[in-house]
């Protein structure tokens, strides 16, 4: 590590190969000399610089941390510790999940950099579904990815003590999931000062806000997200932190990484597959309807490969504390009831997150380019609108949903609907 | 503090005036030459030395843990962090629910050492509870402490990142945390090593074991103890860890602290309440209804007690990030509503918790003396599987109990029972 890495300084085009092209590790890998290094700054994110390396040898990704929510400027600080977190969420994600997050090539705490694997012809998901692209095995990524983080960071599998060091170690992760905490749970439910929504959806905003039970639906699940340190979660799983080909997709970006409900980023995700259903008609106009039927597709697969890819790893790695063999097969009980009833509070969780992200993208700070890029600000609304009344039927359900296909068929009444 | 302190030596009353003699900050807090102090050793538990100090100017209690487990001997190493924990969430709880915990006069970590407040003329409450004595205002105490430490523990009350360092802290309490998760919630259901119960038991215990409901719920509580960081338990609270006079009492004991449910405190002390309850046919004979009608009067007040405390904090402490006034009061609506689902899932946990603690005490390695100290095996066998039963019952109920009252019922209903 080069002296002057000791203290951070953000990277910029121009002084990146100069600053990387002493470190051995780093400019091994992409090969030839720094001065021949292309250089693309390309981060269109809320938080971080992103750079694409080119050299001789391949491409990588460089993405530091700056110390203030790039979306909004200096006047938002952030620690540049998230990177850390980042880079723990990626290592154990790989070992958990293999395949399914860049390579980590080279981690430099100090300057908040991690330099990772470059995922060639990837694409942010989310441009995807607004493009009506459709990819292959999406569902079996997703299911996969989540089944087996959410099982492998939990006492179902991993040693207590070694979970409780890394809740430890997780718990200084406070900054990001704060953000989640308010944005999230709590800001699409009152005049929050940074909220903004839609002309035309204030009947429909008003109803929410009125709605005492969903309120308090939404913050019992802000307690369990807070507090309820089952697994590592990804922790800001949407279609802008999924990458993909036209075949195979990758998770990046795990910065918001914490120990929370095991539930959390499927229902997180599949949030954004259903506004990127509900948006559809602005985009795709009379021909929206079978691209529609595809992400639902996504949707219902994903969840059923989720279940099968948990009770595979609940029936061949249960190895934690959680449901020993002890007391269940070696006494000639089956578990796996046990296993659905851990499910059915898996799912639970899931649609409670499900429908308060659904409420929170149109409601708050951070739209989505599913909805925002409608200009016909009437249209956009009409659809945002019922996906804004799908989120609040997702949390009075407590639960009390037919599985993603139960999801699936709610998704497709509230789209013949208008609440404006 | 001495040179000497940097390296642990357990101390003995032999030991223990000249070692402690030269700490100016303790000796000048006890009083007189050390060398003419009245040393005692008391520690009746299973894991520590416990001493009394009488010198020219009080009495302290001098608390030392040691690098085993005491009840088993060397063979059971245990870490003398335990301690450090203990110490922190004494400071904790004196914040919390003044006036309920002695006070911490000195600590030295490397000693592995609390030198603490003696409780003048307190007795362990179980002693009391056998001996059949009345403590006036003891279900006053249990309600409020067990209301005041979970809720300001919660994120109804603390700031988010002092409750996320402070999980980080107690995170580092793993091996005592461990036992509880054995021995309570797991090792009651199968065949454990260290496991006896009473002559005559196994027709009730078989029962138990072969029942794969009531295990997959004492799995989802073991699952909620070791992930759900809503608040600082004292993690230990049963009648052995309060000590009372007639008319006052204190918690003591917190070395098993960290952050989980809210309701597993009240929930375990409230299951010793009971076991004490169905014991009193053994120590009291025909006197025994009076008695036990007033150990009920404690369960049921205890439980008015810790609901109305609650329910005050709520209304005139909720500083914390859930539930926050901008979506209730300051929108018009009333919060106590959300009040009462938060207090129905720490019920839904109490009493889980409570049937768990109740199989743990006649089926593992600690039993209770309420229990123990019975000669007459046939008659224990017959008290201990109501008891068992009971907890059956309770774990089975998934919190749909009339409150402290229905749980009396229950009780009163049980103890008119036999079950061999």
């Amino acid at each position: 590590m080069m002296a002057e890495s000791r203290h951070y300084r953000a990277l910029s085009v121009e002084t990146l190969p100069d600053r990387l092209g002493g470190v051995a590790e780093i400019a091994s890998k992409i090969g030839g000399d720094a001065s021949s290094w292309k250089v693309r700054e390309v981060g269109d994110g809320n938080l971080n610089l992103v750079f694409i390396v080119a050299g001789a040898s391949r491409k990588v990704i460089v993405k530091q941390a700056l110390p203030f929510v790039r979306l909004v400027g200096e006047s938002w600080p952030l620690p540049l510790y998230r990177a850390f977190h980042e880079h723990n969420a990626l290592v154990r994600q790989a070992v958990r999940a293999p395949g399914s997050v860049p390579e980590v090539l080279h981690y430099d705490e100090p300057q908040a950099m991690i330099v990772m694997e470059f995922l060639e012809r990837h694409v942010v998901l989310r441009r995807k579904l607004i493009n009506g692209e459709r990819v292959a095995g999406l569902a079996s990524f997703v299911g996969k990815f989540c089944a087996r983080t959410a099982f492998r960071g939990s006492e179902l599998s991993m040693k207590s003590a070694d979970k409780k060091a890394d809740v430890g170690l997780f718990s200084g992760n406070v900054e990001l999931p704060a953000i989640t905490e308010a944005l999230v749970f709590t800001d699409p439910y009152h005049d929050a000062e940074m909220n903004n929504h839609t002309a035309g959806l204030d009947p429909v905003v008003a109803r929410l806000r009125g709605d005492a039970k969903l309120k308090t639906k939404a913050q019992r699940m802000l307690q369990r997200f807070a507090s309820n340190t089952e697994t590592m979660m990804h922790g800001d799983l949407h279609s802008g932190s999924i990458m993909s080909t036209a075949t195979r997709s990758r998770a990046i970006d795990p910065e918001f990484a914490q120990y929370g409900p095991m539930g959390f980023d499927i229902g997180m995700l599949v949030a954004n597959f259903l506004m990127a259903y509900f948006s559809q008609p602005a985009h795709r106009g009379e021909d929206a309807s079978s691209y529609q039927e595809w992400i639902l597709d996504v949707v219902e697969e994903s969840c059923a490969v989720f279940e099968s890819e948990f009770r595979r790893l609940w029936a061949t790695e249960r190895s934690g504390m959680l449901y020993p063999r002890a007391l269940f097969e070696d006494q000639g009980h089956d578990s796996m009831p046990a296993c659905e009833a851990v499910l059915a509070g898996i799912w639970r969780d899931a649609w409670s997150t499900c429908g308060i992200e659904m409420h929170r993208r149109c409601l708050t700070l951070a739209h989505n380019a599913d909805f925002e890029e409608i200009e016909d600000v009437a249209l956009r609304a009409r659809l945002e609108a019922r996906n804004l009344m799908m989120g609040a039927a997702l949390v009075h359900a407590d639960g009390d949903v037919a599985g993603g296909a139960g999801v699936c068929e709610i998704a497709r009444s509230f789209n013949e609907r208008d609440f404006l």
